[in-house]
């Protein structure tokens, strides 16, 4: 059982207009992505940074189950993205966007990779995500998330894309866009129409639908007093709730369903702190706790 | 076992700029909230309409366990309210309100309606609201429900208010604008602390929080494929709430929670119509399924 996961690596500066702090940040969506799957099994990570990337981050990784084979660490800087937070952390504007050796990146996966269960497409070129696939060797479950950029740039290959995955997860404005609808009943069936027969829209703060073929199902965020930072938040829902599925066994509605669960447990402990120090430092008690304060903000007798 | 229901009655013009629809509807606080509750309890409401208001309405709500000795018919026209609905039914405009008879209303409580053991306080001037409460005799739980116009006019009428009632149902923004706070969890402790030991944030499309002595809870909207029209949704929720937690007998945290996926799933009834068609046409059993298809929306089995 393994989650192969590719995506982007980086290091972040972040500034948070409400505190006046400047954060020095490692991010991208593969590492926050990696750390959360890795609370619960084997991870094969792909991406790439420079000479910059910080050694403890990849100690970090390698701590928690990831396999590393799939990092190239080559000549160059790391992928560095500067932004800044409004005061309520409801919005966020890029300052400064470096691709670097993210620019020329070409996923290639070592070959004890390719027998991966379960993959995840962190946010990259669609046509990039289909070449992870064609490198896998039929994995039960293929996820990829996807954003604006490729949804007006690459329309096509997007679409080639999610005819070839199990389940698309999708920040909600995205999902709008992507297909034509605002209701979120008709976003789900839209989506699922284009390929995926399950979809999984995020909500921000609202929380995360599931839709598949038994139906909708919805868990919110858990309503944290203090939210720190908002980053990778999504990536972490992503690799917690596939870091779950493969550990569970089959692969069944009801398990992805306690799978949503907890994605939404494992970012609501990511956004407590900054960066990827939530994630970083959760354990697995930690995660079990959070679950189960969510069982009781959901829960009522049905009578 | 009864629920006081006091708030407007109105006749509006909607017009709908998604179909061009244009349409004269019953509407108003009372009448939603009265529909609603009057499918699980026996309802008495206060409110004041003029000579033009449909007695087909009148008869609806009669016929729905709702005893109308509270309801004035004066000479005059009903309360107007003219608006206008953006495409996608997310905001609306006024284009013309006239209070006509509801302009000098004073709520006057029959005599047999002193002793209702809940009470549900419509949205109009928190000086009205507890004019209501002291003419009552010791109710069980007595819940308000306010708007943005008195936290910015009356709010010291409505900070005096708050610590005369039990549970605060409350739209999100003007949640956040009572309480100084963006962050769900802050603003229900600090709502809480003004003085109702219950607070319901409504979210509209997202669902609602409550938050009492046990912590939160979280209620989603329904999912549904056609929204026609909002108007009164809230209204219902409210209704249907405090009407179920009176026909359950004693009122504690687990019917509280209960009482809420009541409110969201007659509240999905509602806005699939326009005007109170929905709540009017709902029988006993459309409720119950809609509350079994919520059960099937949030259930997981917490392994």
């Amino acid at each position: 059982m393994s989650v192969l996961i590719v995506g982007s690596m980086a290091v972040d500066t972040v500034e948070f207009s409400s505190t006046g702090e400047c954060h020095e940040l490692v991010g991208g969506s593969a590492t926050f992505a990696s750390l959360a799957a890795g609370l619960y099994t084997d991870v094969r990570m792909v991406g790439v940074v420079g000479r910059d990337f910080p050694d403890s981050m990849l100690k970090s990784l390698a701590a928690r189950r990831v396999d590393l084979a799939g990092v190239q660490i080559v000549d160059g800087e790391t992928f560095r993205w500067h932004g800044r937070y409004n005061a309520d952390l409801s919005s966020r504007e890029s300052l400064d966007t470096r691709l670097n050796v993210f620019e020329h990146f070409r996923p290639t996966l070592p070959e004890s990779f390719r027998s991966s269960r379960v993959v995840l497409l962190g946010n990259i070129h669609p046509d990039l995500q289909s070449e992870v696939l064609d490198q896998a060797q039929r994995p039960e479950l293929v996820a990829a998330d996807t954003m604006n950029f490729w949804i007006k740039g690459t329309p096509e290959a997007l679409l080639r894309l999610l005819r070839r995955i199990d389940l698309l997860i999708i920040n909600e404005e995205e999902a709008r866009d992507l297909s034509g609808h605002k209701v979120i009943a008709k976003v789900g069936r839209a989506l699922r129409a284009l390929g995926p027969s399950r979809v999984v829209v995020k909500q921000g703060e609202y929380g995360a639908f599931l839709f598949d073929e038994h139906g909708a199902f919805h868990a919110p965020a858990y309503p944290l007093e203090e939210v720190v930072d908002p980053t990778g938040a999504g990536d972490t829902f992503a690799g917690a709730m596939l870091g779950y599925l493969d550990a569970q066994g089959p692969i069944t509605p009801a398990s992805l369903r306690r799978a949503v669960v907890h994605g939404s447990a494992v970012a609501s402990l990511c956004v407590e702190h900054y960066g990827t120090k939530g994630v970083v430092d959760a354990t697995e008690a930690d995660v079990q706790e959070r679950v189960r304060a969510f069982g009781r903000l959901v829960h009522y007798e049905n009578l």
